[in-house]
């Protein structure tokens, strides 16, 4: 099958053949996919950022962001059934340790990452758990959806826990309104009734977010920590979700918070430097977020299924993936990059 | 009457002669102290560290952690009369901001901080507001009660908002076993049935610490992040607990964390530095903690009252404030230094 | 003045002049009604449903609803000032008991309910305290947003506990959609993205509450448990928000509930008969409510001004009130009757 | 093997001869017995109450509170292996539905309840699942531990829910100091610094709990809902755990509790007839409970290891199944009663 394979860090990945995946234990499914989203997470791999934490041996296929439709099945799976259309959690889960046992898929001591600890999902067939398969609707095309494998499930995972403070008459940042952000926007529409301020270097992005419910927008152009304190009476926000989280980003977002506030990092590539006398002299904090359980999925699912929530996506051809890649990079994607093998 | 003045930054406070305090809004309550607490607060407002966001007008009383006997009351007091003895919440609030009607008397929009904005008590006489005021049983001794108002109710706080996370099978990790810290401790033992690793510079904190019901106590001798790690079989604590989080403690109370682990910042003075990419990968919180609520130091006084919170203090007369202060800055002080006016 | 008192229990209120009330504690304030709510709990003070809770010494004042203009302010005063525009909270509170100083309001030690243990605010003019005082824009109509007061916050502070229960995939029934369940089906619409099904005897209620975001209607014919389970999958509702608890509806709404659901009663007159094996065997909650938080009420405020939440009121002048009382009890009211002194 | 079969309602059960299980499915456990559990719920099955909800084919082995050692396990099974010992969650799980996948074990739409819904463990050995077993250390003797299977981990769970509401300076009052009680207790004094009230007919457990931890012990001779009235203040506990909730108990325990009180309904077999007036007017709450999740058994053996729950038991041979029936019936058994096969 063909394959988005990388070969070293700091150079494009490779589209090329390789063998199709099968079923060994009786858990496994391996998945005909219909739809690999392209994440910042991508260009992160591959410029090395990924390596220490999940160690991948190069060559691998990269792809976590996947949906498509069951191949094979293990003997032990009674979920799903090969034809099933199905969305992928992107982590695998043993189903067995203290985190799986609470519900928390994306901290199972024994997870793996399809992707960025080994082979994913750009490809044509995937490998994966039947833990990870989330059976939708036979019309569902996998392509619409795929984004919300990722991205979804990661805004999604954000704004669920924000939303006890976010109660009506409270204001919300988004900052980023791109692959996340614009999935982000929709969530807290459907979820709460704070007041959504986005902020984005692009002034389309702004656009696509007040179309999707953002209540005021910001270009980010300097002066928008600024204009955010301006728009929240010279307090800050309670909450600031950070889709970006780098190039200065990170402490700008941590600014934005207003005394008692929280500041959500959800993208990475910064630094934050945090004076502690910060911290405690208005009591604020800061919250890791990463890829949410799996029924955060399943629930994501409903709100699309429902119209709460729909994806922008810009979809190519498998072979076309370094274009895509590239394409990201420069900012030229609005909404989610998919590729459809 | 006498009073602890400052007169100016990086310079030792002076005992001097002031007019005592009277009462004029009906809410107003003075308070004849009984016992004033020398935190290490009082250390950093000398150094300066406040002046930006505390703003007091030079000279004036410093001390803010107080107990004593209500000497006089405004017109609508009703929860306290001359002669009670009380302890006082350090922070005075308006009863009428969101934050008050919310319980969050420490987000008070309209509050004060006696010895931090302006005259505090260490001084024979408080100008104080009836919300602040916890009545207290008469046999009660001020000087044994008056570091509960403000390293009580700190670490209370924090402990409280911990709690959640602190199921049996949990570790908490308390980084400071001082003022702060072994009240921490208590409230820990207390209220949870976490595993508590104590670490502190000083072994005499330390056996300090394991009276109160430290399971573990390590010291911070250099090779104590590694200590903790193995303590917590390689994987870090569910909780840190940092009171100190100055001159580098604050980066390795993060690094002790292990994945979906919070580290509580209480104390302050340093500088986080921390990639965004290892708040996320492993979803890991930074948690803000100033004074409590009133409620909390309610609390807190039944726990002191069951026996199961006992401070550890050294008295002093109020005319060697000064002496109190160079031995909390000495590290001289096991547990809490009081001034007795 | 002119105001609508009850002379004695199971006959109607007479309409007749009394002497206006007036300031005498630091924080009273007399407001000048501008509407009051007809409520059915002033059908059961009618019937002496009430009597035994609240004592209240005939004859008195009922209306527990209102919003006007301040006309007279104590000496402590500093929320609001004469010719604002008001919402009151039901219950003024002390500020100062644990329930107060936890945000609780209706649970203070020391509240009284004008309305129901003393004169309320069916009347020109109702005596009332600073802190039950919302300040609301100028250009508010007191008529339009009065039966927010009440039946508002009430259907608020429900809805907003069963916000954690009301994920995305589940079902929330509403039993009743008048006075206060047509409020409940915004504030479940405005807060939560979950599926809503309302029960109701009329049609016409039935016809509104679609209207206002209910996703199902089911006419409360006899079969309405069955049709229930049907809309349901045969499992119940995740939560049932039971706005009548009567005649036999308290019983019905818990059965409608799933396993670990609950079933929250705010109407009242019924009794419940449960046997404690089906509490158990299935884990179900039965959670009680009255009227919320003063903050609440500030919430519901920011929901009422952005148009999420839009009273359906009829409107009857103040020596009409008997009038509205038979019609309500009658069944004759869409929405919320509201006297206009 | 021997086991004990129950062939018809209302008559005692028979211990004979039964075929050994074996393993079939993948994920298949067969434990040898090391101690089974006696519990109220036996008496109640034999009584006929869980007919209706499980409907077990007759006749069929009870016992559904087991700890043994791992004898045969499935080719998927790697949590356990053979030779382990274990203690067993009373409800196998599917591990995949919503509720699984959020850690409510208990409500696996999928479960099963060995020794309601089929064969259980007052036998030699049990079939059960990989999902079911917590490893133990090799030290531990099942028997002694077997009792925290059922009455533990529900006595946990119950706990564990109050922990929020059980803040210093609150009052918890436990009905019923016996099997489920006396952990309760245990359990209460380990994760809380609350007032712990229990009441029971019986002094000999009143001296029990006294032991235990509790705070003051009531006599249930008629005057005890008075007694805890006056133990309150007059107003009622905050939190009530009724491990008995039949025979009048299931009213009482909601009338001890205070306004915005909560009570917890865990024993069964009563009728709660209450008005919905007394529910909604000062908002209390009446909360199901049913065995815990895997984690809650999990933790809960993390108290027992640290002394901080001691099992109170009264061993029996297999063979004496009927008498330790009898002996629970009759109100002879402190503790637990735990046949060891």
């Amino acid at each position: 099958m063909r394959a988005v394979r990388l070969h070293g860090y700091h150079q494009d990945p490779v589209v090329e053949e390789v063998p199709e995946p099968t079923v060994s234990g009786p858990l496994d499914v391996v998945v005909k996919i219909g739809g690999a989203g392209v994440c910042r997470t991508d260009l992160h791999i591959i410029e090395g950022q990924w390596d220490a934490a999940m160690g991948p041996a190069l060559p691998y296929t990269i792809g976590h962001e996947n949906a498509g439709w069951v191949h094979e099945v293990g003997s032990a799976v009674t979920n799903v059934a090969v034809g099933d259309t199905v969305i992928l959690h992107p982590t695998p889960t043993c189903g067995l340790c203290r985190a799986c046992r609470a519900g928390q898929d994306m901290h199972c001591s024994e997870s793996s990452f399809p992707g960025l600890s080994h082979d994913g999902g750009m490809a044509e067939y995937l490998l994966t758990s039947a833990r990870a398969c989330i059976k939708l609707d036979s019309s569902t095309k996998p392509e619409d959806v795929a984004a919300l494998a990722d991205a979804g499930i990661t805004a999604y995972h954000a704004v669920r826990k924000a939303v006890p403070l976010l109660y009506p008459g409270t204001i919300c940042v988004v900052v980023g309104a791109g692959g996340l952000g614009h999935i982000g926007v929709q969530c807290l529409s459907a979820l709460t009734a704070t007041r959504i301020v986005v902020v984005d270097r692009n002034p389309d992005a702004l656009k696509l977010a007040e179309q999707l419910g953002a209540d005021e927008t910001v270009v980010a152009d300097g002066a928008h920590v600024d204009a955010v304190k301006d728009l929240t009476g010279g307090e800050g926000a309670d909450v600031v979700l950070d889709f970006v989280a780098e190039q200065g980003a990170e402490n700008e977002g941590f600014t934005m918070t207003r005394p008692a506030g929280s500041y959500y990092v959800i993208g990475y590539g910064g630094e934050l430097r945090i004076p502690t006398l910060d911290v405690i002299s208005t009591e604020r904090n800061i919250v890791g977020n990463i890829v949410g359980t799996y029924n955060e999925l399943a629930e994501l699912m409903v709100l699309a299924q429902a119209g709460k929530v729909t994806l922008h996506t810009k979809t190519y051809p498998l072979d076309a993936a370094v274009e895509a890649l590239h394409d990201l990079d420069a900012g030229n994607v609005r909404g989610r990059a998919i590729l459809v093998p």
